[in-house]
């Protein structure tokens, strides 16, 4: 790192200049549409001026190449001036400013990828040094490259426990190319921040959390230049001292001014009066270039170079096999990585690890965080990346897991542990809902495997798939029921018992699948043929493969999951054969909170085993001789 | 606060001798259950002799007396010593503690309110002291009691973001009837926690989060009878050093032994060693009895003294009737609270705050933590809360809303902003996957009201409704649909548009069901006339009123909501219909990530207002006439 130059005066009132220009901007953008938040970008004018104009290197013609510094912004309605600031670099052009949050523009009302200078989306609070952190670590680690990550935030939004988790997963791993910007404008959307101006307050919070941190008045271009250029050995955060509103004189510091555009005639006075303000400077300013030291990766094509190799009989939990598969992935493809959340012993990304120390993070306990950083790492296609802990702690990270999607972020997750079958444990650790909210997710593809053939694939198939990719594994062992040449695809379901005179198609996955294969054995003893059905998938739900089968077996299906009764398999299947005629489903699930107990009990008591698959084929077959739709 | 005494020999020989017979009851318990985590209970062995047995004031026979002193165990998972707690004060019979985990027993795996000690599930770690801090506020500011609040966290947990949240609050609000004890024995699962045994920056980041906090040799009885005795102005952080597997030579301060019961004969060993260290004392400890100065209070019927007081014509957001009817809730029941999360002025819980300001806590941007508030606050009954956000900030607190379900808890949470109808501020802002969310939580009911009336009446019903609580409520302003004095009820549907010759019968709420209001009006000009139906609850959904009316309708059934296709009214329906002969479903919802927009601009071009309902009406009734189902 180089000695701090002070910037001659030419430069500092050049970026003045820029400043206010960006002020001028964005309340006239958010004026233009009517609604958006020029009083948090106006707090925000000096400190962007001196990172897009001095401190960052990049070019501004290729916001999207992978030497760049990293800027994220975590304060996501401030969006106006993220765009103003591309339009000053001349990426965008100043008049396609004022389509700010149309219907036809690219430029919305919050930060989204579609605009190539955004690398995640923003505008759920807290969520941006999480993201940071995933590049950063990904610059220092795995590119071993000279880029630095950039990452401004709210003070409102220091209130979240996801930045604090942020804050000390950059301090553990010594990420001295992260540089966080503080923007304290002492107020909220409804009431001021909880710490006001107490600067000194949130610089104590931050040296203890283990970052290198400076006080500065965030309207200063000189103190910003020279906090940003300290060489740093450690995460270094910037707070700066700011007013909201700042270059508007009427909203200045003022409560009820958030997210407010400014009226026509108020923007008038407020720009000339920023016009004023602008002096002649000699210099023009252009961001530095980067140095070209990021490797070239190609993340197309993550092939299994072979066949799983599991032998007949085998049995083995679907999360071991999470584990191997991944362990394998990783060592044909460098750029794979995996993440877990203080699970790995659990989730089996241990044996990843073991075999890839260098591309395992160890996240601790903060599933949010996790979940931030694999979205970062995922970033400007740099890694595949796989994070596990178990399936119900995802619900810690759903708005995570939302706006990584609205991200378009390709990222994989692996939740082990679903379901009651993992026993004594409890309640607080099955996962019973993760179907629903990972179903809820736009860009979602959900794997469901029940075997350790079918899991390996998941693996492969999940490192290929765009989108969140979510892979249910279970606690319990399972004995293989695939081929290990058996070919799968996504929303290709698999039929894996059948006769040619079946009476009820059972589709069930993970643990239910092997109960229903047991119920098949005791039903045949009956003289009873039922079909079972893996669904492989869950989202896409292989509709055809369902209502084929299901017509075979005159339009009878049984659906049983280990998964509350909303928004699971037995959901996806009901909206899946509405509208075919003449067919009846029945669904076993979970009805209420379970408890503690051993995995062959709870199965029991909540109706999901073996017994209760079983019992509802009989009682389908003994109601439908007299139809019992017309009742 | 008296001055410290400190205790006498006798005393402190008693406290060490309870701390090892915890042991002995937490070791012998796991390894009956052969399943649990005895090394984890191990480290707190002295922590929770003190607590119970000097520091402490409650009726051991009684333990949700109001007036008793409250104890948390965030690390959930050492649940077997807080049973072998409650045997050692003699509310549990010894015998009982070897039932642990156990189907047939309330001693489960980790902590659930069926256990009368308990007043909120842990198990999802970092989420005790968040509702600690309710208790606590609810104690110092509502009840106005003596009562203080001890919170156990583990070490693990303190990298969870909501962990930091929660002291944040907790200073900002001076909970100095608040008491946290860490219990820092350096190990996690799968890994040390990161922070290992560097007391010094755990004790500056609590000092720095305004916590008063003192290190201590966590199996020093002596220091930690001290340290509890402390007097406090603020809320105060034990941070106690500990060895994980105190007491079990071989498992002392090393890895691999988090959650692994001891198996039998070394057990046996461990079990003798430590009654070894029982010394005779003629001493006999006892809790000290609580003050009983909590005031009584009484929950039920919290009923509206007066209709809701609509003029026909009026136009009402649900989110500002939300904030009325909760300010006139709260003028006829003084213990109605409201929480926000610094959205106060857009989900209109200021209404609330203008007209009760002692009942509104402001929770600033830290969802996760007002809802562990939120939970705290509940628990004894003490308060019925409501505590309100954007429906998609709920998606941060997913895993404390699980949680409040497991404990069984009763809280009001009021979800503003859903849907793209909220407009430009794009997705990041919009609830399109709460419903689906909501809906998996097993102890949930969905309020969804369409007008002001109705949303009147859903918060009086919510605070009279037990378990999880959520009303959905919309950002549009839309004119009343109900008379003041209709009659609602949970799970009971509107037909709100009918004829004596319905064609279809559609299904909408909020912004989608005046947007079929619409289109009944469009499609009576082509002489089509269709039956409109408002749900007002989607959990329970009203299938009897939906599938009579569709009846009436030839089956033909078409539901239309303002979120996404999975897990929403339309899956709910799809699953209360699928099993009717002849019915058809069609469905309009929220196809993939929205965007900015105006709301009519981004209800159309997601297909759910009035056109694309009159559109999917006409095609439903052209195909039907050579039935669709026979392809």
């Amino acid at each position: 790192m180089e000695d701090y130059h002070k910037p001659d005066q030419q430069t500092l009132q050049a970026l003045r200049n820029i400043a206010n220009r960006l002020r001028i901007n964005s309340i006239k953008a958010t004026t233009a549409a009517g609604t958006g938040h020029p009083t948090s970008c106006c707090s925000v004018a000096e400190i962007m001026s001196v990172l897009f104009f001095h401190t960052m290197k990049y070019r501004p013609e290729d916001p999207r190449n992978p030497n760049n510094d990293r800027f994220i912004m975590s304060k996501g309605h401030a969006a106006p001036i993220l765009y103003a600031v591309w339009a000053e670099a001349g990426y965008l052009k100043e008049s396609e400013l004022l389509n700010l949050r149309r219907i036809d523009s690219i430029l919305e009302g919050h930060p989204v990828p579609k605009q190539q200078f955004v690398d995640v989306a923003t505008g759920s609070l807290g969520q941006g040094l999480g993201a940071a952190c995933g590049m950063a670590y990904t610059g220092k680690y795995f590119d071993k490259s000279s880029y630095r990550v950039y990452c401004l935030l709210g003070d409102g939004e220091m209130s979240e426990g996801a930045v604090w988790e942020a804050m000390s997963f950059a301090s553990y791993y010594q990420l001295d190319n992260l540089v966080a910007i503080l923007d304290i404008n002492r107020l909220g959307q409804s009431d001021p921040a909880p710490l006001q101006h107490h600067m000194e307050k949130y610089q104590k919070r931050c040296e203890s959390f283990g970052w290198h941190s400076v006080v500065v008045d965030g309207h200063s271009v000189e103190e910003l230049c020279k906090a940003l250029s300290q060489p740093r050995h450690q995460p270094t955060a910037i707070i700066c001292k700011t007013i909201k509103g700042k270059g508007i004189p009427a909203a200045e510091d003022k409560m009820g001014w958030h997210g407010k555009a400014l009226p026509k005639d108020m923007m008038d006075s407020v720009v000339r009066d920023l016009q004023t303000r602008l002096q002649q400077t000699s210099k023009q300013l252009y961001p530095a270039l980067p140095k070209e030291d990021t490797p070239p990766v190609s993340l197309r094509n993550m092939r299994m170079p072979s066949a799983p190799s599991y032998q007949p009989g085998d049995k083995i939990a679907t999360r071991k096999a999470y584990g191997m598969a991944l362990a394998k992935l990783g060592r044909y493809n460098e750029r794979v990585i995996a993440l877990d959340g203080d699970t790995k012993n659990s989730t089996f990304s241990e044996i990843f690890k073991n075999e890839h120390p260098n591309r395992y993070i160890e996240c601790y306990i903060a599933e949010q965080n996790m979940v931030s950083v694999a979205v970062g790492c995922a970033t400007r296609d740099r890694n595949v990346v796989f994070a596990a802990t178990f399936a119900t702690f995802f619900s810690r990270a759903y708005d995570q897991i939302r706006m990584a999607a609205i991200s378009e972020s390709n990222i994989n997750l692996c939740g082990s542990h679903c379901g009651v079958s993992i026993g004594e444990d409890g309640p607080s650790q099955m996962g019973l809902e993760d179907l629903a909210m990972f179903r809820a997710i736009p860009t979602a593809t959900i794997f469901y495997p029940s075997d350790g053939v079918s899991c390996e694939k998941a693996v492969e198939l999940a490192a290929n798939t765009k989108g969140v990719c979510f892979i249910r594994t279970s606690r319990p062992e399972h004995t293989i029921l695939y081929n290990n040449n058996e070919d799968f695809h996504v929303g290709q379901a698999k039929v894996v018992y059948k006769t040619n005179d079946d009476h009820v198609t059972v589709i069930g996955a993970g643990v239910t699948l092997h109960e229903a294969l047991t119920a098949a054995e005791i039903l045949k003893r009956e003289r009873i043929n039922i079909r079972v059905i893996d669904p492989f998938t869950i989202k896409p739900l292989d509709s055809k493969t369902i209502i084929d089968n299901a017509r075979a077996t005159r339009g009878r299906i049984l659906t049983v999951e280990d998964h509350y009764y909303e928004g699971g398999l037995g959901e996806a299947v009901c909206s899946a054969v509405v509208n075919e005629s003449g067919f009846v489903v029945h669904r076993l699930a979970v009805a209420h909170v379970p408890r503690s107990g051993k995995p062959h009990e709870l199965l029991k008591i909540f109706g999901i085993d073996h017994d209760a698959i079983a019992q509802a084929v009989r009682k389908m077959l003994s109601t439908s001789h007299n139809d019992h739709r017309t009742t």
